[in-house]
């Protein structure tokens, strides 16, 4: 290693396995672990932040003195609403998250998702336990909609996937537009309202913003199509779980497909488990057998940009650069 | 009508409503609707058979003189192993299918079957149930494979949409090739033991012949891949049950979803309803809401085309015609 190697604060979290590319890491940097409890004693002289426990809040409890050498923080997921906050956006401090690895696993159990509730796979398995033979009508999946809320690297995967198989697909983002490579026509989030009860199913892979949280209300849910399907992927608080019970109750929607939660582990007293129509999964969409291989081997990937930027800006050698002040990586829209 | 409009004898399931376009067959046709109790009394005279009672095996008890009249039977159904049997084989009567109706339906309900195992979406209900948050990992369906047993129309779907999500397709047929429009490469089914084992997923769509009924037996089952998924949408015969539950008990093969039996309704009794890893459907993976529609459009199409067909010979008229020494259309190998 050379004298100039960065350190690397390496959070993960309690009895977490540490990157399996570890060693490869530890050739390019001086490497710090630590968790959230002690991430306040490793930060200072430290000039990159990797955060292997991917929904840690941890920076903003430390920010400040501790951090002044900091240049670099690098998540291991998708979603960056758990490490942004004011000081950190406002920073000098790049942040880059892990685009890209989990796109094509999660519009698969969003595709997974719609196909279990059409060809009524949990309705038969219930009469199987029961050993009852009851013939019944299915949806053809291909005569259905989509409405895909949110247009960056997943969302976009998720409309590849579902056109694919003959789904008609509209996207939903910042800026409404009739061209895009992979949706085709964009709706505006703030017309949703306007548009939303066009489609039978309607997916939320939208980043969590201040724009986006809460966003399917009661009001959202009542423009929705009766009977329609949310498969919610993105965050739990995109949704109103109180307004998604009451309309799943009253038979207004008819599927929720849920792989995301407010809080998480869901409590065993939420009453989402039990509600009719549901299927709840444990935040596992994107998380095919090799993630964490996939998730290591990008981070050290930018790792070697970084040591290789010599004195180019850094958000121009690193890739999958979050816009802070957006909250995910510009360019979808 | 005409006076030398034909005569059809439409059978149907007792307590079955007839084709919903009957009016409109009945312009064109004098219709005598009968069961398999009476058939054998409106079968004298009788130009044409529908079978909207779709596996029936009435003709052949009622084969003979009664029959002398018979130009053409239609089976509103994909498979024709219910209906064939060698005297009308060897008969002058031109058979046509329902070729086309379940395709699309079928290869929906086959990549949902594989989607739901990957994506472990039948465990996750089982947690569900019990209020129980367990994170697992899945499986990238893209990064599978699958072997499709059939290459007719259903086959070819199946093919397709499997291809159009990622999945590495392979098909067996009839004769073995290498640059099939929808396989690409074909495997010979007579050297199936020697290939199965190279594929995750293996889909039999094949129709019931004598080559095909039990194909998949024990010897078949053990040289398929571990942990491998069987997925039987054709009929129940193309399994050899008793060595398919073997396999699954011993953990060989990880997962089965079976829409088709040898006897339907699946008795109560059946060891199949709780064999680990199973998941049973009513035969119902290609009866998509208006499929009784799509039938009985299809069923007054060739009759349009038979009643202006003069003295040209029906099997160039027809559409659908099946090749009764193979059991199948032909055409697909």
């Amino acid at each position: 290693m050379s004298p100039e190697s960065p350190v690397i604060a390496l959070l993960s979290a309690p009895d977490v396995a540490p990157p399996p590319n570890l060693a490869e890491i530890e050739e390019l940097a001086t490497v710090r672990h630590c968790t959230a409890d002690d991430l306040g004693e490793v930060l200072p002289g430290a000039d990159v932040l990797v955060l292997w426990d991917f929904f840690s809040r941890a920076l903003r409890d430390n920010w400040g003195p501790a951090t002044s050498s900091l240049r670099w923080v690098h998540v291991c997921a998708a979603g960056v609403d758990s490490l942004l906050f004011d000081e950190l956006t406002a920073s000098d401090v790049v942040v880059t998250n892990a685009h890209g690895v989990f796109d094509r696993p999660i519009a698969e159990f969003v595709l997974a998702s719609i196909f279990a509730r059409d060809k009524r796979l949990h309705e038969s398995m219930a009469l199987q336990r029961d050993h009852v033979w009851k013939h019944r009508e299915t949806v053809a999946t291909h005569r259905t909609s989509a409405l895909v809320i949110g247009t960056g690297g997943i969302g976009r995967a998720c409309a590849k996937m579902l056109r694919a198989v003959g789904i008609s697909v509209v996207g939903a983002g910042r800026t409404a537009r009739e061209t895009d490579p992979d949706f085709g026509h964009v709706i505006a989030t703030t017309e949703l309202t306007g548009h939303i009860g066009d489609f039978d199913n309607v997916v939320t892979i939208a980043p969590l913003t201040a724009q986006t949280s809460g966003m399917i209300d009661a009001r959202m849910l009542a423009a929705m199509k009766p009977g329609a399907h949310l498969i919610n992927v993105g965050r739990g608080e995109l949704v109103d779980d109180a307004a998604l019970a009451d309309s799943l109750r009253s038979g207004h929607l008819g599927a929720a497909s849920l792989d995301v939660f407010a809080t998480e582990p869901l409590p065993a007293e939420s009453e989402l488990w039990d509600l009719p129509g549901v299927a709840i999964s444990a935040h596992m969409s994107g998380d095919a057998h090799g993630w964490r291989d996939a998730l290591a081997d990008q981070a050290l990937e930018n790792l070697r940009r970084y040591v290789a930027a010599g004195a180019e800006p850094l958000a121009e050698v690193l890739v999958n650069v979050v816009d802070k002040e957006r909250g995910y990586i510009s360019g979808g829209g």
